[in-house]
């Protein structure tokens, strides 16, 4: 056998479904007896835990029973030679295990037991009736049965479970490791949670080790006097970090690749979409066992009316796209712009403190309700796009919230910025948002979680009470997968729909490289704030992930996506304001531009923006071209894998062997 | 058999030696009889062809021959399912044939022809020695017989030769076809130039066809009227070119990777030069006949290893590049710069037309020793650095001395527009540039060739009737291959070394871009005058290859390479200069920028310079990740390449065999 794995079942997902007051009738019938009965069916191990207000089954899943997922998903895993090939159960030894010893990542394991839970359906003809209390529940053929118990409101929720072992583990090494700062044990993160919030912790990690640098510098330009050159510190301030951060994010590519080439995780350059694409289509074609000769004879055949198919795709892709983003852009400006001014300007008249505080307490409210909706707007027109894959979406998702986010965040700075010319008060109000804001967010994403929690509690509690009839005695929680069932989930501020909490983490962290980088001339102290911020922001989002939340749903993205254009858009942005800044403070107000020039440097701009970003719009390759391209790559992969893998397979046994016997 | 190849041989490489006066002696051992006897036993069709001055041995390979080559050196071609497999002769029918039907392309041909002939070495164990007239020459055992007669001098060249079917075809279709305006015959092109060569012309004839529309707006904008809004025409034509030059670039790539689909060549994306790197490695591993599993085994204790390697490596060639860099740079700054300036003071400050005339007699000369100087620096800079293949070195060369005649062409014009602050006289300046630059480019082009090709005609007919001892009668070449001899080879004005004669015009090509983008505001008219002449460009370079020139030797690069990043470079600096003119001119010396402001303006265009260029310098992926990778992909396409082979084969034989029932 493959060895590990046949020690004690590790339980990875739970399912929620309400607690009985008393068992009745025919216990074969009861819905949720049938639900544990053919969870087993399938392989899975279970086990019932009853809680105070609920009932849970915790599953497991041996190796076995996954690898025979995975051969039936036709998933493809790299193997020792290198190559990814399909899965095969019988030739297991051919295929790279995780740095762990483990052969499937989360991600994968993650999709192979919904694959598994949701693959169970009614096989007879007939309905099947089963009983919920009072209910009659008819289970139609070949309808998932978890679906339907999902819609009837007996299954409350399927969520993945920490497994305690390890998580203490983490615990230790990771998020009560102050004394590390920046470093992190993250092979352990993408074991433990997969690959997209490993990369964002390595990615934070990084970047707050690389911060270290400008922080420093900002010290030292403003606690030394250079004396005659005073008025070239600000200049050359500003030259160093845009050059940081420009070599910063190049290295971060360089060290995301590395850490997915450590992980055994192919990807393409350059993040292309269309791979999922060429997957797909590969898969569906020689699923039907034709010969390769023959499918290659039907193709060059429908080359044409592919070309001409891929080519209206495109373009209709790339319409409905840009129509999009100009309603989302035009909206930002057309109703959240003057909405924002408004806001700043009335702040900037307004004397009464008293009034002040009212005003933003109002604004506060609204824009919390702007975002959502902005958010929902957004998810909707997403919906109408064509995008290939689930991250590609998210990304697109992330560029039109940023939008919002970015107005709301900076417009009064640079309202303020051009109204009061003068770096002193620009430099107080940074420093007040800058603090209040991350203090404030670091408060409330910590605290408004366990509040969350804690209520969620309080309310089980007083019903398990209520029920009782007795109001005194504590009730305590016993068992551990009804408190993480009662822990919030984690799940984006602009709804979960394509997002989850990473969202929240990343805008904080774009937000604030934002503030920052674009008003370094202003306050160079800015970069010390942050850099604390961050190696706290480390620690306490570990903490948040491990000990607050339920385990997060694995994602499968391999980089950081959207973000990272938007943090590349931000440096732009910055060497932009920081020049506008210079010119328009150095000589306290004696320049002057006229309009027209500042006509044509701004004309200037945008013209650069857009020779910069026109590559978003109008990819290198026609989409047939690429279709083209993925699907030989793919093919590649598929012809004679079977046999390749059984070669790999019998040498990997005999290594094996051999190494046993010294 | 394979058909075609069965019918007349085609030759299409020549061999010319000497002619001997007369036949002395023992013929088995003359050197060149040997060379053909050599010749013959290796496959080759040879005719021998004995002009008025020299000899010339003629080749043509059978399709067997060239197959059993493409074999030996493990070549790879795209098959019928797709995937590019190892060529196997006795699978022919497995790969995919060019358009017209040959198996290999020119290119490939080309190779398979050098490989051939330059591979006939002694086998035996002693010296053989060779005649030539009374000469003794000593062939040393495993000494290439070729390059030991090329060192004696008595082989002159080895070069490739027209086929006059096709090249008259081309004539008629191609050069002298003027009605057909942009519009070329690109598959046939390819067929018979190789693929740099129909990527140069499908770029000329895309560029000269999206040319319409700046040259038509350019029209507008001169010759109508706007009245009250004339002001804004200039900055709305600005804008117009601007989007026009960031969109043609954006199609220009989509076409170009469509061109190589449609002549089914496999390339990365971006144009990686670590391909080559992956496939020199994975043939080095595969050649010796090792367990795939071993191999792997073997590799993994080695990956430390190799990725402090690749490290080492990949810094060190970066330090170098970047020192190359920037000596050419500084050397451009400290050494061209103050004498273009010079020259363009000097002519400014001259009143007498006498010396100015004197003045760019001088310049000129120089500039063309400097130019040839910094071509020679630049191509001994470029073999210490560490570029992978050939094409990437020939890029590394382009971008080194388009720095040259960047400055060259530009500095005067600059030096023109800051000093006069006045549309018109740079306007006059510009007219002259450019219809002299390029009727005299053309002329120049086009009649040196043929001058260069009637003196060499006029010398061997002198020679000849030095010997015939009369001074009479007209001597006629009656060998079309001898004239072939005589005509100039496509070569670089900056030396052959790395480039041909492709450089020269793609720089026509970059220096008119450059000219017409930069100073569109300036003289909007110029984009008619430069799609009339690109319209006779195209003509008249195919002219110049089917009939001035010796046939080229065909290139293996797929895409316009250093050139494209040139171009993009001149929009971005088009951008620029376009903006300056604009807020020079515009209200005529009113408008006044203080130096600290214009220093702040500099300081940022070089910030968003840097930005957006820093990714030429670190690449996004470590070298050991890319090696990585790329062995990973050609791993998949070398394992069991042969089974699959027999298989596509067999199955596409049949299928010819069912048709030609049919």
């Amino acid at each position: 056998m493959v060895g590990h794995g046949e020690e004690e079942p590790v339980y990875e997902i739970a399912v929620a479904v309400p607690k009985r007051r008393a068992k009745e009738g025919d216990e074969s019938e009861d819905c949720v007896e049938v639900l544990v009965e053919e969870f087993r069916k399938v392989g899975l191990i279970t086990e019932r835990v009853v809680g105070i207000a609920d009932e849970f089954i915790k599953l497991a899943a041996p190796l076995e029973i996954l690898g025979r997922t995975a051969a039936e998903l036709r998933m493809k895993k790299p193997t020792h030679i290198g190559m990814d090939l399909q899965f095969e159960w019988e030739d297991v030894h051919a295929f790279v295990r995780q740095p762990d010893g483990s052969l499937f990542s989360w991600c994968e394991r993650f999709h192979f037991y919904r694959h598994l839970i949701y693959g169970i359906v009614n096989k007879s003809r007939s309905d099947i009736i089963l009983k919920w209390d009072a209910k009659e529940i008819h289970w139609e053929p070949g309808e998932p049965l978890l679906q339907r118990l999902e819609s009837e409101s007996i299954v409350k929720q399927v969520f993945p479970i920490h497994v305690e072992a390890k998580r203490k583990e983490l615990l230790g090494s990771w998020a009560l490791n102050w004394l590390d700062f920046t470093r992190q044990p993250i092979d352990d993160i993408y074991l433990y949670f997969g690959t997209k919030i490993a990369v964002y912790f390595a990615f934070l990690g990084m970047y707050t080790r690389w911060m270290m640098f400008p922080a420093g510098l900002g010290l030292i330009s403003q606690l030394i006097d250079f004396g005659p050159f005073q008025f070239l510190v600000l200049p050359i301030f500003f030259v160093c970090i845009t050059l940081w951060a420009v070599v910063f994010f190049q290295f971060w590519k360089r060290k995301n690749s590395a850490l997915l080439t450590r992980w055994q995780i192919s990807y393409s350059v350059g993040a292309d979409p269309g791979y999922d694409l060429g997957y797909k289509l590969s898969g569906k074609e020689w699923s039907s066992i034709q010969s390769p000769v023959e499918i290659a004879r039907k193709e060059e055949q429908d080359r044409s009316k592919d070309k001409e198919k891929f080519q209206r795709e495109e373009w209709f892709g790339a319409f409905l796209r840009i129509r999009n983003d100009a309603i989302v852009i035009l909206s930002i400006i057309c109703l959240q712009l003057p909405f924002e001014l408004a806001y700043a300007h009335l702040y900037e008249v307004v004397e009464s403190d008293v009034i002040k505080f009212g005003l933003t307490a109002i604004y506060l409210v609204l824009i919390q309700h702007f975002t959502r909706i902005g958010g929902k707007v957004s998810v909707q027109l997403i919906n109408h796009e064509r995008n290939v894959s689930r991250e590609y979406r998210a990304d697109s998702l992330v560029y039109k919230v940023f939008g919002l986010y970015f107005m709301q965040s900076y417009i009064g700075l640079f309202y303020h910025a051009l109204l009061h010319r003068n770096f002193m008060t620009l430099r107080q109000v940074l420093i007040q948002r800058l603090i209040i804001s991350e203090v404030l967010e670091n408060l409330w994403e910590n605290s408004f979680p366990y509040l969350k929690y804690s209520y969620k509690k309080h309310k089980v509690r007083k019903k398990k009470r209520c029920e009782k009839g007795s109001t005194r005695g504590r009730i305590q929680f016993a068992s551990r997968v009804e408190k993480e069932y009662l822990k919030p989930s984690y799940s984006a501020s602009i709804g979960d729909e394509l997002e989850d909490g990473l969202f929240d983490d990343f805008l904080e962290l774009a937000l604030q490289f934002g503030m920052i980088m674009m008003f370094a001339c202003a306050f160079p102290l800015a970069f010390a704030f942050a850099a604390l911020n961050n190696i706290t922001e480390i620690r306490t989002d570990a903490l948040k992930l491990l000990v607050m939340m339920k385990r997060p749903v694995p994602r499968a993205a391999v980089t950081i996506g959207a973000w990272l254009n938007i943090f590349q858009f931000l440096i732009v942005m910055s060497i932009c304001t920081n020049s506008a800044l210079l010119c328009i403070y150095d000589q306290e107000g004696k320049w002057k531009i006229e309009p027209g020039l500042a006509a044509i440097l701004v004309m200037e701009h945008v013209l650069l923006l857009i020779k910069f970003g026109v590559s978003r719009f109008v990819p290198e390759e026609p989409a047939w071209v690429r279709a083209h391209r993925v699907k030989n790559a793919t093919q590649a992969q598929d012809v004679c894998s079977k046999q390749l893998l059984r070669t790999i397979s019998a040498g990997e046994k005999l290594f094996l062997e051999a190494t046993k016997d010294d």
